[in-house]
């Protein structure tokens, strides 16, 4: 009886201890990053704008982080997520379209025929986005995505690929936002695609999700209003569209950008240029064990100019292989 | 000194009693509302979603109102404020355009000829509205419109056109933050025209602002980038444009909607179509001492088919003149 007591008071003691030095003390959220120099540059950072009494102290209200998704959130390899789900939408719709058996794109890809379909490059690509992710209304599409998510694992692990996340990057977007910061993903992926799923995986509400996008109508079905996605580019939330997409959407410029490839490359500078603190990280994916190795020859999340500028400008370069202890939840810590 | 205590010991009781009933009772949240059904409706309303035992309870999260500002939030009398803006622009920039003088609608605007002005329709509009508008970064805009605000006064009432917002809705907005809301406004008028002071005049930060907008690129200044805004327009955020606006900038369906004119139809009908509990209210301008009267008749502000369903449809229509002890808040409490 006197030790369960005794147990009960250190679990109080414990939990008292650790509510009250996690915001102050950053070391214990990050538990998956390995000491060194990007976890005390992400820790500094956050102290010298939020101390009230310091020079860089930032109000909260103007706290914004803006995160890209693909190769910074969650994995981007062998193929980005959502083209595998186009692809796989393009086959479960066949049988209502058989005269794609003979009409390029669609022919190599109900064949697997990569070179044909690469050989047809963006126009290609383009066809395939549009019959796949248009021509339904936006419930609908949601509803596609999550029952594809729900099906479907990733080829080389396994798992559902909203597993395939970066634990040290949950981390990171629970640090922040328990430091008084409002989280964004700003992704060249489609916002429609991202939207169904992140507010349970990133913690991040649809609101704060910022991406490419596809016009839509107003249509009545049944005398109510519905959003009918039309086969029609509406934004490229890539390079220099991620400036603009993020002032679209906050209307006020970040103090804190992370991203991974040149695609981030402009979102990375636009957070830089202003005055007062900032902070600018970029993931390096040099762990070909534990995930995949690329940067200056690859046409996935290809870094090359942004290292460049991240080395230059004295930005945070995470190694994944160096600085973090796990990549994904799902391996042991 | 026994008073004092006892004064003291009065207010801290008073404060105490405050604290505790204001978000359970709401009728001292909205002091400028007359009794009646339009504040009755609105206060049942936010307890049916806000009561967690009830069957029509909504988590926070989704607790999404939406605003019309025109005429909903702030006046639009004798003309939407946003253009009597780029008039005034249009004659300060004129030094610096000579050929305007004789080139329409620039020499309509300087000599003051509205006839004219109005026969060139919506191009001449559109023409005075990009003159004004484009040209200049978005921080270069965000000053102009912060100092034009700051030297500026309405011509019926002579206040700064920041006070010309109704003190009901003001109380309205923090009534429904204060319950848990998320507050956004979703307006015909220029996205960066409203951004520079609604998070002072209304609470409302520029992320949750919505509205019609022109493209921007990035450009590099001493080796900064900028956003430069260009003479095309982006999205028209009216009529049709509102439920494809709230889709693309929040992603989920409000489930209360606010407006004034058939410009907000469509918003209110999105936000009704929905399962669940729905809030739909119109501001009716039926006051001409306090504000002005208008509706069907009226082009600023057209109130003709969204009258006929609000009231078809059982929606809430508040009348400026009976539900409303003060309009503005510089008016006499």
């Amino acid at each position: 009886m006197r030790s369960s007591v005794s147990f009960l008071l250190r679990l109080v003691l414990i939990t008292l201890v650790l509510a009250t030095t996690v915001p102050a003390r950053a070391s214990d959220s990050l538990p998956s990053w390995k000491d060194g120099p990007a976890k005390q540059s992400i820790v500094d950072f956050v102290l010298r704008v939020t101390s009230p009494a310091g020079p860089d102290f930032v109000p909260e209200p103007e706290r914004i982080a803006v995160f890209d998704n693909d190769g910074t959130l969650w994995a981007e390899q062998p193929a980005y997520f959502q083209v595998t789900f186009a692809l796989d939408r393009i086959k479960a719709l066949a049988p209502e379209h058989p005269e794609w058996k003979e009409t390029q794109p669609f022919k190599a890809v109900l064949e697997a025929d990569t070179k044909t379909l690469l050989a047809g490059g963006e126009h290609a690509l383009l066809e395939v986005m549009m019959a796949s992710h248009a021509g339904m209304t936006t419930e609908e599409f949601e509803q596609i995505v999550s029952d594809w998510l729900a099906a479907s694992k990733h080829p080389k692990t396994g798992r559902p690929y909203t597993e395939m996340v970066y634990q040290p990057m949950l981390e990171l977007l629970a640090y922040l936002r328990g430091n008084g910061f409002k989280t964004y993903i700003v992704s060249g992926g489609g916002i429609e695609f991202m939207r169904p799923w992140v507010e349970k995986v990133y913690g991040i509400p649809p609101e704060q999700v910022i991406g490419s996008s596809i016009k839509t109508k107003v249509e009545l079905r049944d005398g109510k209003p519905v959003l009918v996605r039309l086969p029609e580019v509406n934004f490229i939330d890539d390079k220099a569209g991620k400036p603009i997409g993020i002032h679209q959407h906050i209307g006020r410029r970040p103090i804190a950008a992370f991203g991974n490839s040149d695609g981030d490359l402009q979102m990375l500078q636009w957070t830089a240029a202003a005055p007062g603190a900032r902070f600018c990280l970029i993931v390096h994916h040099t762990d070909a064990e534990r995930e995949w190795a690329y940067d200056r020859q690859s046409s996935i999340g290809h870094l090359d100019k942004a290292l460049d500028e991240a080395n230059q400008r004295g930005w945070t370069i995470v190694s994944m292989k160096d600085d973090w202890k796990r990549v994904f939840s799902f391996e042991l810590p």
